[in-house]
This record gives structure tokens, C-alpha cells and sequence, in this order.
């Protein structure tokens, strides 16, 4: 039994490129559709109205492509229209369940803390899953509006003043409320990992969304003889609602790899 | 000879604010309609073709309020969709041609720079604005992603290290230039004044484009008999395409007082 059908995977932009770097590591033959709503970005500061009517047309786009399954790779989806995935024919997997299963796993002094974007924090999604499992846990979450355009300006080393104190603000009452585990709630975020690690100390375990998620995709994929059952390196297709000048260069730092442009196209998402 | 009609500003979110701000300040007895398309902002970073549909549609719901002219408070807009104001029944105003007159009127070496997001920059539309009538001035441009996300989160301060250092890193061409005058190329940018004025220098002039357009519009609007003519202050009333959490807060600290929120209303400008 194989399923050859791709993986589908949608961001309010290009962060969950991070996620799909996770997914493609752990499932190599798998072909993988992503797309980022360059057009729209960012979701994180809109109502979630808005949130979810974008959410049902990127979901949407993916169904027409033939995907198996439907990942929201994207913090504010994942934590404001994550119902959006209840009706779809396909499963559904978003990224903040599992990274609060992971952080719950780690934590050894039951303090957990949680990064993110405005709308991401004031869900508290992160919050109310992780004490669904873990009633006494203590959450401290910090809604981080300007690491998103540090990253995508590309100023993610530690030794960048700009990085580091704004990194420093953000992280100050996480280090107060001496959280031994942290959840880089936005998926831009694992490329300031160094910085955060820097600042929180290494005996703080950051949990990275893509990472947690990939592991339960591969997990259930494989339970369920949905594997695409090839020896061969999976196929990567991008698409974007709004293709800038700098899509490449923010793509492969997200990434991680070269982007072949033949395979980059772009969509009327209004129009799905 | 009066002419009752409002004003009508549109900017992608609520940087134009800031021109509001100067407008009000030279024409306190002018009623203003303000729409902010805080659904569909950043403009910046988006594509030309998309920034023109967009400022189409802010155009057409301006007029549907039945204003006497449009103001494109917008650097982006003003940028590279200033020809979708050539065919509207009223007369159009964008940002920039004024804060490049009143930068070559300011200049005394002629070495201009020009801050601005990055679609503004490279549309290079201060520079070819200047260059008409300045054909030997020396321009240097610099686009600074960071500022707009550093102003929303209200880090304006020059004793914010944060904030200081985004600074220095972005005005350090522009030191080494050597000019004497800066254009704040972005609506945004003016609340950054303290922090651009202390690593510039006091000696480098600082070009506010909202002052510079609201000497502009009050002529005309003298000259052509378009004052309102009333006595006493004019009325305000905001528009916005997404009404967020932070809306009151931002919008306040950008027209510098109080908004009223029985003056706000939010529309769907998608379907304009």
C-alpha cells in the first residue's frame, strides 16, 4: 500500500518553510506542495475573521492540488482557525499541538514558556493545550511582533546588537519566571534559536513546532500505509499569492536549501 | 466661495496618520476622512501590480464619501501607483513630490538621502523627483524594513539599544554620504525622528513628508476656493479594512491625541 499523492503544507507566508525543512528531512520520498500567502502576509496582526476566511481558501488550493494531507504550518492559524481543518476530506495536522506535547515531555520544573505572534499569545492556544495535559503547569507567553522582520531582514546572529536586545526585552520575563522549557511559537523563529539559546541559557530546552510536528506527520503517515512508498528523493512545488523581489533569498534562509525557480509559481489565492 | 466637503486620505495602514496629523495642524477648520487599509498593510513589500489594485480601490471608497480631494499618505503608494490618481474627478496629492521639493530647497552641499520601505527605495521615486529638478544632486537611499514594525511596537526612544542600533545600521551609508538633508521617505518614520536626528547630527535636515504635503495641499485648496470655510474645528472619521486589538493604541500614537471610537468604522474593501 503507498499513497504517492503529495503532502500539502500552507503559511500566512514563507516561515513555514522551516516546518517543510523539518517534514522533507524526515520523510525524503515524500513529494511536498507548499504554499505561502506572500500576498496576504503577515496573519498574525489581523482578526480572526479575517484568519480564518484565509485559512478555508489556502486549504482549499491545496484539496484542488491532490494533496493526502493538509499541515498548517503557520502559528496563527494553527491557533486561531485550527477548526478550519475539522471538515476537510483529508487529515489535518496543525503546528501548536504538538509542540505542546513536546513541551510538556521536557519539562522537568513544570514552567514552560511560549513565543509568538500577537495574535498567536493573546489565543493563548499554546496555553490552553499545554494544561489540558498538564493541569499545574506554570505558562509565561510573550508575544514577539518584531522577530518576524528580523528574520526576514535577514539579522538573526547574536552578535547583532539589534538582534540581541530585542531578543533580550522579549525574553526578560521568561528568564524570571526560570521556564526550563521554551516553544518558538511562530516558525520564523528557529532561525533566531542561537540568539534565544544565548540569552535563556543552555539548560533551557527550546522546542522548535516543525521539528514536534514532523514527527507525529511521519508517524501517522506511516501507521496508516500512507507513505509514498518511493526510493527516490520527493518532488518540492512552491507557490505564492504575491511573488516580491526578495522571495528567494528570505525562501532559501527559511529553507535551507537552493529553490529552483521552475518550481516556484504564483496564484490568485482571492479568486479560490 | 466654500466647499464643505471632507478631505480624504488613504494610506495601507495607519503611518498616514502622521499626515493627517500636519494636515489638521495647518487646516484645523477642514472636516478629514481617513482610510487606512489595515487589512491588506504592509504595501512595501508586495508587488506593483497588486499595490495599484489596491490603491484603486482605497481611491474609488474615498470617493464614495464624496471628498474634494485625495491624498495618497502612503510612501509606498505614492511610489509606484502615483498614476492611479491621473484619472480621478478631484485632485490628487501623494507624499513624495513635495518632500523631494522641500528637500532640494533644504539642501546647501546637494547630498540628499532618503529613507523608505523597501518597494518605495527601489522604485527610486525620490530620487528621480529630485533629480527633475536637481539633475546634479548626489541621493543616497537606504530601505529599513525594521522602522514600521519598531514604531508599532511603540520602541521609538534613542535610549532603546534595540531601536539605537536598528538605527545606526541603517543610517551608516547616509553618514558616510555626508548629507546634510534626510527625507523620512515612510509615514512611519517621523515617530523615529529623535533617534534619525541624534546619530545624524543636528546639522543634517530631516524632511517630514506630511509637513511637506499639507503646505502643498493648504495652497491649493487657498488658491482654488476649496476651503471649507467654517469657523469652527473640523470633524475626523476613520475608516480601517481590519480592526485590531492594537488599532486605538497605534492609531494614537501616530496622529498624536485621542481617537474617538464612535468615529470609527471598519469596511470591506475587498468589495469596493
Amino acid at each position: 500500500m503507498a499513497d504517492s499523492r503529495p503532502i500539502g503544507i500552507f503559511d500566512s507566508g514563507l516561515g513555514g518553510l522551516t516546518v517543510m525543512k523539518e517534514i522533507a528531512k524526515k520523510l525524503p520520498n515524500e513529494n511536498i506542495i507548499y504554499f505561502g500567502d506572500t500576498g496576504r502576509v503577515p496573519y498574525g496582526t489581523r482578526s480572526r475573521e479575517t484568519i480564518k476566511k484565509y485559512a478555508v481558501q489556502d486549504e482549499k488550493f491545496l484539496l484542488l492540488n491532490d494533496v493526502k494531507i493538509i499541515i498548517a504550518a503557520c502559528g496563527t492559524v494553527s491557533a486561531v482557525a485550527a477548526d478550519t481543518g475539522d471538515s476537510l476530506p483529508v487529515p489535518f495536522f496543525e503546528v501548536i499541538s504538538y509542540a505542546a506535547k513536546s513541551a510538556v515531555e521536557a519539562t522537568k520544573n513544570g514552567k514552560i514558556g511560549v513565543l509568538g505572534t500577537p495574535a498567536t499569545i493573546s489565543s493563548e492556544a499554546h496555553k490552553k493545550r499545554i494544561l489540558s495535559v498538564m493541569p499545574n503547569a506554570e505558562i509565561t507567553a510573550v508575544s514577539c511582533p518584531l522577530f518576524v522582520p528580523l528574520v526576514e531582514e535577514g539579522w538573526i546572529n547574536a552578535d547583532n546588537m539589534a538582534v540581541y536586545d530585542t531578543a533580550r526585552r522579549y525574553l526578560e520575563p521568561l528568564k524570571a519566571a526560570n521556564v526550563d522549557t521554551l516553544i518558538l511559537g511562530c516558525t520564523h523563529y528557529p532561525l533566531l534559536s542561537d540568539v534565544i539559546q544565548k540569552i535563556m541559557g543552555a539548560n533551557v530546552t527550546l522546542i522548535n513546532m516543525g521539528t514536534a510536528t514532523a514527527d507525529a506527520v511521519k508517524n501517522y503517515l506511516t501507521e496508516n500505509n500512507m507513505l509514498s512508498g518511493a526510493n527516490n528523493n520527493g518532488t518540492n512545488k512552491f507557490f505564492v499569492s504575491d511573488m516580491t523581489n526578495s522571495f528567494e533569498k528570505t525562501a532559501e534562509m527559511l529553507l535551507g536549501k537552493k529553490i529552483d525557480s521552475n518550481n516556484t509559481e504564483q496564484v490568485d489565492i482571492d479568486k479560490i
